[in-house]
């Protein structure tokens, strides 16, 4: 068995990889458009086309009229005008000396017209003649044949993704069916005994199987035909026989985890078994334990990859290999994602050795074009979701400094960043609940949130990185809440503090409360080990206040070092036995099913520049405020209060200005 | 019968229209969302939220190792040095004093463990025991419960169209199946006694259906689920029957053509009769007689369009008016088109009273992005098809001068502006093939090239408005071709002449050759209709140059003011009788199956100036014609030789440098 998994694994540098992986691929014949088959051109929508489209016959094909009128011959007309019309009469050149014939859009013009009156410019008199005032020249109002396409002409060329009004030309032209490439075929194969299908009741160590969905889809989205297999076992027997029975019906294999080096990680020595190990390990980050080579299926050869089992880490292994695999078959032109230069706000370290796909969220303020990384683990496949772009960091690059201006590949249209209100700082529930409602109202528009603290989120204010900052510090001497902290953190700024809640804060403890925790003196008992969150949350000073209170110092509390960044991670740690005891809203502690044990309500205020109030997003989400339903739903929580909502708590003006409360 | 269709059109603004439409779909209850349906979330792509995705439980759901390694306690690892290791021994802490569980990346972290040590970072003993040389911090190495997503938090608001991450953060935390919005069901009914299928062999006046093939491939990509009716021809009875069968089953029910208030369209009357016509005729081009209305069935009320017959203006009616409406029942955000200014390269005139939507081609030479207006006829739909983008003329406007700055809705990312290269200037079949090879062998690489004759290409070049202008000019004095019209042109700018082709041109004439015509003097004669090309072409000025050479003057030959823009459309003319005789190349006489006169090889150059040279896909085009494949498919065309292909005829510098041959 340990022959079977003890492959080694070398990370080897991108374009090394990408270079042996489609070495072996042109050696197969296999670097190359896919074959071509014909499709009714109603069906071709996306498809790419296998060959250029050429007009089998002429469009109109005949000399065609363009209005609702008579067929006439031009040179008949001559000489009308308002006082003296000229008489036409309905018949051919055999029966009237000046005919005339009805026509209506489209009908075919007869051999001998050359023109067509449009019927309102023609007035039947009783004795049946028709007058005319005023000429028309040769070929007016006439479609003549050709007008749109012309026979042999080329109408698409070869290597095009066909769109509506493409198949409206094609057809138009004579064409029933057209020649497309042939779908290219990906059988993807989850394998992993801990996996179980999404929502099903999980034991510890399970892991929902969720990676081949999003194989698929992307697959799906990029032209080909995707299929997803059973799961199997981490069994390398088993493994093995799947992908020798996906082989032979498929252009390419994926199989998904496994393919790292660990004692469950069969991938690589399965490839090798089957034919032929081109790669394993890529210098590349998230994703780095790759797995490239060639299956053989008879005389066939199969590309096969082997995915990491992180999520991240799969999703962006399709984005780097599947892609441009899938494109060079289908001749798809790469579709060069959108992209736009912005500002980094954070420092970025970044390996030297890696090829790096960092994520990030994208939004203007202003006129400036902000740049935010989001975490790096390979694991938070959330951070994908809320990825705005990538940002690529090259091998032998150590990353960049705040402030750099980077190149972003973006996800969305980079339209939709006028449309998105920033809001950093401290983390609230009902920030979801405002970007929820945001997006309902008035689709297209987002909330974006970053989660750094109140005193995090004013300095963003400082720094032009926010629209809004989301904060609660209690100043101790006044027993106000945020008005000092925003003069000495945003100084030189008109800003105007709304409450969005009053919130009640209080320890959340594990059900029953094992510890027998009664208040905040109980968290410097022998034992008792305390969560805490990060430097510059409004719920950490306020911690630091009761602290004081009670006559304690942070050195008598087990865990006051440890940091979480939002009430549910509290929750989650204490739910999760990291924590006996941390701080939060009432809400957070609901959640989970956790104890709580409150300690008294807070303001929880939205501080806003006042020159960001008419930004289109910004103004929609503070009207939330006024909304009945929104308001509803934050009643509806527990421990919220929704009695100050929307009030404006304090207009805090430039030095010197003067404020008002 | 006059009863059914004489309904008067009378072309309203176009806000009035949609707002009169939007108010009675507001008072059925018809303006908002679809009901939401349960989809697999494995099905979901594409799809639209109709609720938001809440975590139903965490991810991870538990403590998960992120690395394979040892799980232990953090604090038995202190002190732990190269030279010092400390000695762990498999087991928990029942068995073991210091003890360590093996794990793989994803395994839960037994209970009493708060970290994991890397495997590469563990000595196994000889006598069992485990040597580590570094201390672990707690939780390094975990991924803690809620790492990625925490149960309750909003994980995708509503309105959201979903993507393959998404699909996998949804089944991550708990979701088998989503809440989407019902795709709207539209039913699409073509009317027409002309109406013939693609593909089959036409008889004059017969049209090629295929509008509702484009409406439907349009409905696709917006999320809708089209149906296609069997066609009924132009009997109101049979339209109200298919309009009344099809509206029980449709959120939306498009009837093509009949719109106007021609002898043959009842689609007004039909919705009149089947329920309520609102509107009759819009006041926007192309696309005017557009009728809305609301059908009854039963209960029920189901909103009609009748879209024009015109091709341009039944997709540009889909754009305008179906697409908003998917877009609202869908609740999916109107997604932005991509944008960008530029500057138009003609005056467009614009009727005051009309909303216009200009199709257009965006070109960048050097920094400027160039906006040329394509044809504007209604048939065109290959003007749709060679369209970059539209330009909006709103009412009021009287159109633009060349040079203004214009906004353009882009249907191509901006990015392949920068993959396109212009040609402007005499048409040539072979600037088809060399367009067609392009594309193949550069996928995303376009050559887009318009059609302006010889001189007009040149005028281009001097405007800056196209990296090469394609020509073929007599130089009547020396022989020569280009050269002189080249200096005279462009001046003081550094031209390279590169051959694309000689070709034989002459007289192309009807099958058989009708009117005995053997050279240019039998133009003149009595009863001879000629058709010229527009001013400015390389041909016409051959033909000038001819005349005069035969003792002719222009007002001797019939049809001398006439102006065809391509080869293909003076063969087109003189195939359909509208002409008989034109002259071009053999080509074009060939592939319209006509007789043909030569008079003569002639060259056609490529002008080029210099700075455009590295421009990569005008290096990729220039680079054609040294490839084998390209000359071969030119020369297997009658008339042409590829002897000089790819020569520099000239290389002409500015005043005063001197010239090269």
């Amino acid at each position: 068995m340990s022959d079977e998994r003890n492959i080694y694994l070398h990370d080897i540098p991108l374009p090394e990889a990408w270079e042996a992986f489609t070495a072996a691929l042109q050696q197969a014949g296999l670097w190359g458009p896919l074959a071509a088959e014909q499709v009714p051109v109603a069906d071709a929508l996306g498809r790419v086309t296998a060959a250029p489209v050429w007009a089998r016959h002429s469009a109109p094909h005949y000399h065609a009229s363009a209005m609702d009128g008579y067929a006439v011959r031009a040179r008949d007309t001559l000489g009308a005008t308002e006082t003296a019309p000229v008489l036409l009469h309905e018949g051919t050149p055999e029966s009237a000396e000046r005919p005339a014939q009805a026509v209506n859009t489209g009908h075919p013009l007869p051999l001998w017209a050359d023109a067509v009156i449009m019927i309102e410019h023609v007035q039947p008199l009783p004795d049946g003649a028709l007058a005319i005032r005023g000429a028309v020249a040769p070929w007016q109002h006439v479609r003549p044949l050709g007008e749109d396409m012309v026979a042999t002409e080329l109408v698409l060329p070869a290597n095009h993704v066909l769109r509506p009004v493409d198949l409206g030309a094609a057809a138009g032209c004579g064409h029933a069916a057209l020649a497309v490439r042939r779908r290219p075929r990906v059988a993807i194969l989850a394998t992993g005994s801990e996996l179980v299908p999404p929502g099903e009741a999980l034991q510890p160590g399970d892991v929902v199987e969720y990676n081949t969905i999003v194989l698929a889809a992307q697959i799906t989205g990029w032209g080909g035909l995707p299929e997803r297999l059973p799961p199997v076992p981490d069994d390398p027997a088993a493994i093995r026989a799947a992908a020798e029975a996906a082989a032979p019906h498929a252009d390419l294999v994926l199989i998904n985890a496994g393919s790292s080096a660990g004692s469950e990680d069969y991938t690589a020595a399965v490839v090798r078994d089957c034919g032929e190990l081109l790669v394993h390990g890529i210098a590349v980050r998230p994703g780095h334990p790759v797995v490239m080579g060639m299956l053989h299926a008879g005389e066939r050869r199969v590309p096969v990859i082997g995915v990491p089992g992180y999520p991240v880490s799969a999703a962006l292994t399709g984005e780097i290999f599947v892609k441009p695999l899938l494109e060079r078959w289908l001749g798809r032109p790469a579709d060069p994602p959108p992209s736009i230069e912005g500002e980094l706000t954070r420092k970025v370290l970044s390996p030297t050795g890696d090829d790096e796909y960092l994520r990030v969220t994208v939004g203007k303020v202003g006129e400036r074009v902000l740049v935010t990384p989001l975490g790096r683990g390979a694991g938070v496949i959330s951070s994908l979701v809320r990825a705005d772009g990538l940002v690529r960091i090259p091998r032998f690059s150590e990353g960049h400094n705040a402030g750099d201006r980077v190149l972003v590949q973006l996800y969305r249209s980079p339209a939709t960043l006028d449309q998105t209100a920033l809001i950093i700082g401290s983390h609230d529930l009902t920030l979801d609940l405002l970007a929820q409602f945001l997006a309902e109202r008035h689709p297209g528009y987002r909330l974006v949130s970053g989660h750094v603290g109140s005193l995090g989120g004013l300095i963003a204010l400082r720094r032009g990185h926010a629209h809004l900052a989301g904060c609660h510090l209690l100043d101790v001497e006044s027993g106000d809440y945020n008005v000092s902290y925003v003069r000495q953190y945003v100084p030189g700024r008109a800003i105007r503090l709304v409450t969005l809640v009053e919130r009640e804060q209080g320890l959340i403890l594990p059900p029953g409360n094992p510890k027998g925790i009664r208040g905040i003196a109980d968290l410097a008992r022998e034992g008792v080990r305390y969560t805490n969150r990060q430097r510059g949350a409004g719920t950490r000073l306020l911690f630091d206040h009761l602290l004081a209170g009670a006559g304690l110092t942070p050195d008598q509390i087990q865990g006051y070092d440890s940091e979480q960044i939002t009430h549910l991670a509290v929750a989650a740690a204490v739910k999760s036995g990291q924590a006996d005891a941390g701080m939060g809203v009432l809400a957070a502690a609901r959640a989970l099913e956790l104890d709580f044990i409150p300690l008294g309500m807070e303001r929880y205020d939205l501080a806003l520049p006042v020159e960001y109030g008419d930004v289109p997003p910004v103004a929609a989400t503070l009207a939330l405020l006024e909304d009945a339903a929104f308001r509803a739903a934050v009643a509806a929580l527990p421990g919220y209060s929704i009695a100050r909502m929307g009030q404006i708590a304090a207009e805090i003006r430039p030095e010197g200005a003067g404020d008002e409360a």
